[in-house]
């Protein structure tokens, strides 16, 4: 009899983690270690989110709640939906759970294993893991840099076959940054509905723009159909450890989801969902400061990058992350990310984390201070300076 | 094409959680309701707990880590394993997750669709939820009341097939209180090793005994070869609202279903962890102290539920619950629960919840103050005696 089950065999995870493993053993031995592979920042936590979570501890909201989400926090997402897509979903549509769980529900609650998901190719490494070890069948869809990384809609139309179940599209993009127009998102919605496919709209960086617009795929529906909203707290208002996200879907499929997070996990922490009340009530003006800080993070970053020999950059519209080409290096991804974290200190990801069509980059999470940025930049063009001069002889 | 998969289609819930809707409606009606349906205290969490959870929060233990856990709360797991159970796991055996997800992570982890896991019945519900949405087979061994609802050995051994993969046991045991004797344990963990099958030993209510002590099957293997304990902080240290547990069980085991959690979940909260260590590390009194508040609570349940005709209820050894036989009213376990609520405005669960064996009794979570424990005991009575005078004319 095998030990474990077919589920098991087929587990791989993120990637970033193990990475974080390695790095956490690196530095254990005294190694000093730039972090680029994480998609967080190195700024603190918004103090008003902090305080609401602290004073929900107080008040004692630390109690089995409905597993939907707090009723206070779903009318919140609502307001919030109503404000920022123009539509008003019902209460019915929202749940609350956190955000890389979703992703998960949604592809188990509607895709049987055999069945085929279409993703973009690079793409959020869950994408991945979840159809992996669920026996889904994934189809990529390569996004190519001399297209800016965009999704186009004839590539995914000349993939569907009569087993594609969902559709999934990321804007803005991790890990290239890229931003869709809303006319595209409106043709991948009505392609979806042609089809009669689900169609998962991947919004986690929607605040996190730079001189152009979010938009959401959702508004040809609102929801109501077709189109699942995936969202959360931890990207656009710094709330990682949080884990809080929510989802907004077609009621029926939103139940589904429900219950099956119920049965994973009863429900989210309250005092965790009071947090995420007081991020979407708070100051906005308080998250475009930090959007602004991050841009500059990134100007800074693409520059310096762009100054690597080997190295070239494209500037992101959205996300926080660059996703620059190093084929002139001759290393691949896998090589290159770990001659980077070898020798420079420097920890990234290779982009083939992201799929095949990521070999040839790497992604790097540039919402770090300026000054470690412009160091870490500096070890890298150093090092690969060296290694180019060792090679040449 | 159907709409959803076939997970979606099998999937239940906990059924507590759909009693909690309808409770919520009840209530937004303006009904006074008596809560005794959830496995939660009326008590306030222990302020300790609160403090170091705030603290973290103040200290900006608010990003990633590791999806195994933090080191230091994991470590605090090993030392108190040690301490309770007199063996020290590697931290390697230690993954910290929410509670109820253990179950699905074990079931999904060493269990294929098809095959079979054996567990007690009436048992938590999830035990059910999960066999049910995943196409595992289930194969429940009658607890029965004239045994006091203890466990069988050879009741486990008859059921054993060629396709048994996983045997579940649950001391304390959440409905029926049943805590099981060191003898008992040891030998269904020879059982186990015998039939070369895993152990998952569901140890959530390990601090709420009553009188007696806690023993584990896992002394027989120190969770190395196939023994998996499951345990929390929701019921010991009246934290549900943290979702916060943790699974020891072998090495490898564990990676994968530290694969499995990461794929889904990313990681645990940070400060929901330092609100762990703090429980763990904090002062035992505090927390022996309010298992002596249970246990008044739980006499005077008692007492009081014998008082009522047609109930007859057995005196719990440990967990927070009563079990009582309900067969003399003439109605049904959901009759009963539904003319309950209806009529006295107690809410509280069927046995059938819990399985087919529960047919025939109820489910009372007794921690509760002791007045309201007195006041809905008197209503019960009261309804149920006019119901039994109305029926004999």
């Amino acid at each position: 009899m095998k030990k474990y089950s077919l589920i098991a065999a087929r587990l791989i995870g993120q990637p970033m983690f193990k990475l974080l493993a390695k790095i956490e053993q690196m530095e254990k031995e005294g190694r000093e270690i730039y972090h680029f592979e994480i998609g967080d920042t190195d700024l603190k936590a918004h103090r008003h989110i902090v305080e609401a979570t602290k004073l929900a501890l107080d008040n004692d909201h630390t109690h089995y709640v409905n597993s939907m989400g707090i009723r206070e926090l779903r009318e919140v997402v609502c307001e919030h939906t109503e404000q920022t897509l123009g539509f008003r979903p019902s209460i019915e549509q929202v749940l609350i759970m956190p955000a890389n769980g979703i992703i998960d529900c949604v592809m188990r609650c509607v895709v049987n294993p055999g069945e085929e998901v279409i993703y973009p190719d690079p793409g959020f490494s869950t994408y991945i893991a979840v159809t992996n070890y669920t026996g889904i069948k994934k189809v990529g869809v390569p996004l190519k840099e001399d297209n800016a990384f965009h999704i186009e809609v004839d590539e995914i139309a000349k993939r569907i076959t009569d087993k594609t179940r969902l559709i999934v599209i990321n804007s803005p993009q991790n890990p290239t940054g890229a931003v869709l127009k809303k006319q595209k998102l409106e043709e991948i919605a009505m392609l979806a509905k042609e089809k009669n496919l689900y169609l998962l709209s991947d919004e986690i960086y929607s605040r996190v723009v730079y001189d152009c617009v979010h938009y959401s795929p959702s508004v040809v529906d609102q929801c109501k159909e077709r189109t699942i909203i995936l969202n959360g707290f931890a990207k656009s208002y710094s709330m990682p450890g949080w884990r809080l996200g929510y989802v907004i879907g077609p009621e029926e499929l939103i139940e589904k989801m429900g219950l099956l997070f119920q049965t994973m996990y009863s429900c989210t922490p309250p005092f965790v969902q009071y947090g995420g009340i007081s991020a979407l009530q708070g100051n906005k003006d308080v998250i475009d400061e930090r959007i602004q800080q991050y841009k500059t993070m990134r100007d800074l970053m693409v520059k310096k990058l762009n100054e690597i020999p080997g190295v070239s950059c494209l500037m992101p519209d959205g996300a926080y992350y660059v996703f620059p080409n190093i084929k002139g290096t001759g290393m691949s991804s896998a090589e290159f990310a770990d001659f980077i974290l070898e020798r420079a200190g420097v920890a990234l990801l290779p982009g083939t984390c992201f799929g095949e069509y990521g070999e040839g980059y790497i992604r790097i999470c540039f919402t770090r201070r300026l000054e470690i940025i412009e160091e870490a930049c500096e070890m890298m063009k150093k090092v690969l300076k060296q290694e180019a001069s060792c090679r040449r002889y």
